[in-house]
């Protein structure tokens, strides 16, 4: 009958949680939980947050054991989509080399998929989103960190080993400040959550005569000024946050300049918790473009907010196994 | 029988002449000749060289024309590869909106295909040459400008519009000199044959006390050193002209290393008339890669000499008609 398999469990692994959710055959979240991770005990340990947050769901919503086109799992890298084992990631330093896929499809004899956030929620966006229509989709993620995936024709595009697309470390400024990774001026070092708030910091220092909401919000310190004061300072309009940001918008232009000139996707996505702060920034990336992409075409590109916002990640996961 | 269709006829237009030649099913050329490219005349008069060409690889090769799998050709952008329209070329102004594809068609009643260099060099390369083999191919051709091509499963990957892979307008540095194509920093504004010559120029007016080689092969005139001339002072030992290609193969790195984490290749193949010459430093590129790409397994993944070196474009233009 058509009801069965027709739902898809996403898990969304953290360094700190585990989120897990019910997808329907559309793509609507029906429910969702979350437990802590247990990153820094044994590989089973591990395994054992994941497990209890998928327990959740069954819980939960009973009925959709028995109609579950499988179990989907977004899980930090390095990790192997192929062979759905998680390699060894910096924040979940219990499992390296640990099979992840294979772990909880014999736990819970449902087929399960493993793949990075990023590809995951591109490819949410791609079937069930704001790339839905379109065959070459890049998704970008803004947060903490800045990732991507490229999803064409309703397939992720993984590259040789898995590892496509680090857009995050994609350098707009060889000279630029280092980024985590080792490269200098990676986007991710220029527009990433703390990278706003550090350049905001360094605009407080050197304009101290500029009375930016933004100290207030930080209760008198700089050092206190974070992505989300930021956020906050340029919502109550406050002229210098609002400057950080549209430098920002100016960065991603270049960057984004680059992705259209070499990819020339059908349509570019941003998610991620600053997205939507972005988005007030669109109409300016448009006209930066003009000058930071030797395709006049990309005019006729949707530059959109993604749909899922702070469920990309349950999304994604569900998405994997949808395809 | 199988001899039926086995050969491919290629046509490689540029601003000054038109190439063509004669390609066997495993994309050897047998043959090629050359006419003068009317590109400042009417639209006529352009087709028409191309047509002489084309007869001239006919004259030679009667045999040829019988068992011909089709006509492709290489025509400089922007054009659209499936429509098989010339738009705007700034080198070729004699085509407006000029549909190339069905008028070479008409002539010669054998089906055509047009696509721009970089993407047909690719195919080339991927279906006939160092790509052979492998499933996601980047080739990046070197010379007086510096263009791109991706090939995934055997297929040119064209994007939204036909205008991918512009990779030569990847920015590495946004302050950087200002490109032909109007960005700043790209990568053909700091390695191309005119940027290389460019860099070495300066550097001979910064260190007059270096006596370098590269200003006797001008003849003392600095203003007369080109890409050429750096390539042969750099043979003779010419430290000056070892430290300026050095510097070129450490900003490809920096470009590749974007490359290899946004699409993890499965191989990067070097074409165009400065392949040669540069991959003398494809080592030095893999050393500064360690730096410049967040992906470590990029070690994993081999950076070549393509197999068609001043043919690229003949081979280019025959592999469009063998997919």
């Amino acid at each position: 009958m058509s009801v069965a398999r027709a739902f898809a469990l996403g898990v969304d692994i953290g360094g700190t949680k585990v989120a897990a959710g019910l997808a329907d055959a559309e793509g609507t979240i029906l429910f969702q939980t979350r437990v802590a991770m247990l990153a820094h005990g044994s590989a089973a340990e591990g395994l054992g947050a994941v497990q209890s947050a998928i327990e959740g769901v069954f819980a939960a919503r009973p009925e959709a054991r028995a109609s579950l086109k499988g179990i989907g799992i977004c899980a930090p890298g390095p990790l192997d989509p192929v062979t759905g084992m998680i390699l060894n990631p910096p924040n979940v330093p219990c499992w390296r080399n640990f099979p992840l896929a294979a772990e909880v499809q014999r736990v819970f004899g449902i087929s399960a998929r493993v793949d990075n956030d990023g590809n995951a929620a591109a490819l949410a966006e791609a079937i069930w989103g704001a790339g839905v229509g379109y065959r070459n989709v890049f998704y970008a993620t803004l947060g903490t960190g800045i990732g991507a995936g490229i999803v064409f024709d309703r397939r992720i595009y993984h590259g040789r080993t898995g590892s496509a697309a680090e857009g995050g470390h994609v350098t707009i400024d060889y000279h630029g400040p280092q980024c985590g990774c080792g490269k200098r001026g990676c986007i991710e070092a220029l527009c990433s959550g703390p990278a706003i708030a550090r350049r905001a910091r360094e605009r407080l220092v050197e304009t101290p005569e500029a009375d930016s909401k933004m100290l207030a919000l930080a209760g008198g310190k700089v050092d206190g000024v974070n992505a989300e004061i930021v956020a906050e300072a340029f919502r109550q309009g406050d002229p210098l946050a609002c400057e950080v940001l549209r430098e920002t918008a100016d960065f991603l232009a270049v960057w984004a300049g680059n992705i259209i000139d070499l990819l020339e996707p059908d349509v570019f996505i941003f998610g991620g918790g600053l997205a939507q702060l972005m988005s007030g920034f669109f109409g300016r990336m448009r006209e930066q473009l003009a000058n930071w992409c030797v395709n006049k075409r990309f005019a006729g590109m949707p530059i959109v907010l993604g749909k899922y916002g702070p469920d990309a990640g349950i999304a994604g996961a569900a998405a994997l196994c949808r395809i």
